[in-house]
């Protein structure tokens, strides 16, 4: 059963790609490249995360050692630069979801690394698109035309499957069963809170696709008697952001119980949505099969995902990544170089006092290497990242982009129900110290999705940034009454004894 | 939208019929009434739940206030004895998953009590029968019989209701849009471990059918507009058998954080099998409907049920409760009754060590009646309950009755992945504040149930008593080897950092 496998973090294709990706040239209209107060505050909110930025250290013995330590069946090495693979390396890998804002770049990176990637999906992202009346800003090709642009490309294969994880449990068990991968990585969810709150067929299809579908994905590989590492997608929203009064730990948080007894818990969940809560489930998923069946289970919290293209995607046009801007489906910050790059006011919810954590696209598929090289042991708890590269308040994003295009900013009536203001402070050191370096949120790479929206502003429907999904009635109340500021926070679990604060 | 209820706790209906229902004559065989030493140490082991009762109290002032406290749209009051209402206090309760062993109980119980009943069931539990080539001990009659004969014998309709909550959901709602209930009771969920853990189909069954089902109904509520309490029947196996290493809160925790932060959380969830974690997920996806859309929801975290037949259930034959001996329904008290019954010897699991709590079905009922009467404010965090009467090791239970019987003990090789021995001590103060009374184990009540198993002792097939769902293929080895005591240690997430204890 053990694999014996040799894999080197090192300087090759990934960081010379990402460097060859971001050679974009042309600069923002506006005001270019000036660094505002907003630009400043937003670098001091960003400041939060940087205690754990410097703790990274890329290249030591000790790291080594951790890396190594942690892969039962595997024997990682760490050295600088990136990710790249000695001889006999390559894993098999299924990316359930591939077809997705972060699967597909996922499975061209790792086809690029030399793995060997199986592409699931049943395509729900492009039906659901239909049903919206969206489409992605960026003229996305079929899978089909996909893998087949990436083989004359690259020369490489990757194999497209459409199955539907939720439903089709006995067709993902003869998959599993055939191609005995080493590695499942789970993308197939459902992804967008406001459409997960759209309403009761939405919320339905949530939980029914997401849980259904990570369930039948656990039950799959149990039966299939294979030892199957699994890589999920799920997001910082698990933690309820900034409520717990301190810096997120990576996972799993350490508490004192009645008694004074010391123990490590997972870390309370405390969702905002249901998209949000289905992660959360999961996690509840991942921990009893962990336990019971010892499954090797990596579950990654993701902040809010930028950027379009990667250094795969950029290849020939054919390869490249969707773009949403709509409300439901848009990142915020895409949504809101989308709205600059249309000279459109952004719009920004409440007072824009929520502070997120972000991350590029490229460094997802980066981090999603990582983990997939550097399994857990079996029989150990589920390994938890925290994959975010910095944190923002959103307001200050909007200034930032503001301060250097002139774009105004309409402060509109959150449709969320969440706090008015929060701050986030994360702990992300373990992808550092796998060598993963993150890029930072700067100018240039602003420019690089700013250009695609310009280019493909032709095909952009305005109409479709203006939320449509409300949290609660109360919510589409104050849509209705024109309120902006005044979102109410809503109960709180976690209260501060001392203090009362919320 | 408010509601002017007004519900006493009173010494009627409840108590008179639960004496009445308690008269049995016969003795056990073998060593009647005889108090052992096993049945001196169950008592030792019962003690651990001892300091809560002795902290009821049932009629105070404080209490009648705490009550009226938690009803933001009732005015309940509390007096000595048991609950019975004043005029214009009847609910309109749809109970979902009302076929069932604690379901039926319930109906009866609240219609008895002047509710108005909607018994909602597929028959999934039937099914499931005719799928194990089981049925129960006692020889139940189909739905709508039982109805007609609660007519007949009470005066007193019961509507019943076939609806498929996880898949039906448009039915539900146009259910709940036309009876407007005050409250659902949520029992429409697949309810045994072992059949949770006894292979692909039913592991997926008991996910898909439990939370989307729960899911289903949170969202129904929500579409329907209408202020609708929802008292969901939980488990105490969502704590984690004895890993917290101190008497175990109802639903919440407080915690010290890191930086002496003191915080209230929802008791983190350790559950012990695919069963268990459905009740895991359903107590996040009330977390979030509660904060998000204000819903009045109660959890109640129940022990393990024992008992057959309640008050209401013996006043008719065609009226009897189900009773399952089998290793996959039947619960373990009930097991042993039956198989002392029947003179074959008790089939304890591994060690025997598991301390578990335990409570009659007419307490059963008893609480979500108390539950019902008293809903949590709207707005509030989820109300949880601890609903157990007492706390007992396996093994000790079966000594209990090898001393009154003289049926001997077969230690068998354990089928769940579980600690071999652990500790239980509970908190259950709650209910004993809302004037819940509960029947302890004793000789008694053990011998109505092995009165029921000897009258129907024609109809049983041992053979079914044997497990045959086994929690990972470790369990099926250790089956196989004829292993009993050893056991191992799950893998505990909860781990005492001073001491390394798990």
């Amino acid at each position: 059963m053990a694999r014996t496998l040799r894999v080197v973090l090192c300087a090759l294709s990934l960081c010379a790609n990402a460097e060859g990706f971001l050679s974009t040239s042309s600069s923002f209209a506006g005001k270019p490249s000036a660094v505002g107060p907003a630009a400043a505050a937003a670098a001091g909110s960003r400041a939060q995360i940087a205690a754990g930025n410097k703790r990274r250290q890329r290249v030591t013995a000790a790291d080594a050692a951790s890396v190594v330590a942690r892969g039962a069946s595997s024997s990682a090495t760490v050295s600088a630069g990136g990710l790249c693979m000695s001889e006999g390396s390559a894993k098999t890998i299924v990316v359930l979801g591939g077809d997705g804002f972060c699967g597909w770049p996922t499975c061209l990176h790792l086809s690029d690394a030399g793995h060997d990637v199986i592409m699931v999906d049943n395509l729900s992202r492009r039906r659901i698109d239909l049903e919206l009346g969206c489409e992605s800003l960026t003229p996305i090709q079929s899978p089909q035309t996909r893998v087949k642009t990436w083989k004359e490309v690259t020369g490489r294969e990757i194999k497209y499957v459409n199955i539907d994880v939720a439903k089709e449990y006995e067709l993902l068990l003869k998959l599993f069963k055939e191609h005995k991968p080493d590695t499942v990585i789970h993308f197939a969810e459902q992804r967008a809170a406001p459409y997960s709150q759209k309403g009761s067929r939405e919320k339905r299809y949530t939980v029914d696709n997401n849980t259904g579908g990570t369930h039948n994905m656990l039950v799959a590989i149990v039966e299939s008697g294979l030892d199957i590492h699994v890589c999920h997608l799920g997001t910082m929203g698990v933690y309820g952001y900034g409520n717990s009064g301190g810096e997120i730990p990576e996972g799993y948080i350490d508490v004192t119980l009645p008694g004074n007894r010391q123990q490590k818990i997972l870390h309370p969940a405390y969702p905002g949505s249901v998209y949000h809560t289905t992660k959360c489930l999961d996690a509840l998923l991942f921990q009893f099969y962990a336990k019971n069946d010892g499954l090797r289970l990596t579950d990654l919290h993701q902040g809010i995902v930028w950027g379009t293209n990667t250094p795969q995607t950029v290849r020939d046009e054919r390869l490249v990544n969707r773009f949403d801007y709509d409300s439901d489906y848009g990142t915020v910050l895409n949504r809101f170089l989308m709205q600059a790059a249309l000279d459109i006011p952004m719009t920004v919810y409440g007072t824009g006092g929520q502070t997120r954590g972000f991350i590029h696209v490229t460094d997802t598929a980066k981090c999603l290497e990582a983990a997939v090289v550097n399994p857990p042991a079996a029989n150990g708890p589920v390994e938890i990242f925290n994959q975010v590269a910095e944190t923002h308040r959103v307001r200050d994003l909007a200034q930032m982009i503001a301060d250097k295009t002139g774009t105004k900013i309409d402060f509109i009536s959150n449709p969320r129900n969440e706090a008015a203001e929060n701050e986030l402070e994360v702990k992300n050191d373990k992808f550092g110290n796998l060598g993963v370096d993150f890029k930072s949120l700067d100018g240039t790479l602003l420019e690089e999705v700013r250009d695609i929206a310009q280019k493909y502003r032709g095909r952009a429907d305005l109409e479709l940034v203006y939320p449509t999904s409300y949290w609660n009635k109360n919510r589409v109340k104050a849509a209705t009454d024109g309120e902006v500021n005044g979102a109410p926070e809503p109960t709180r679990l976690f209260v501060d004894v001392k203090t009362g604060a919320q």
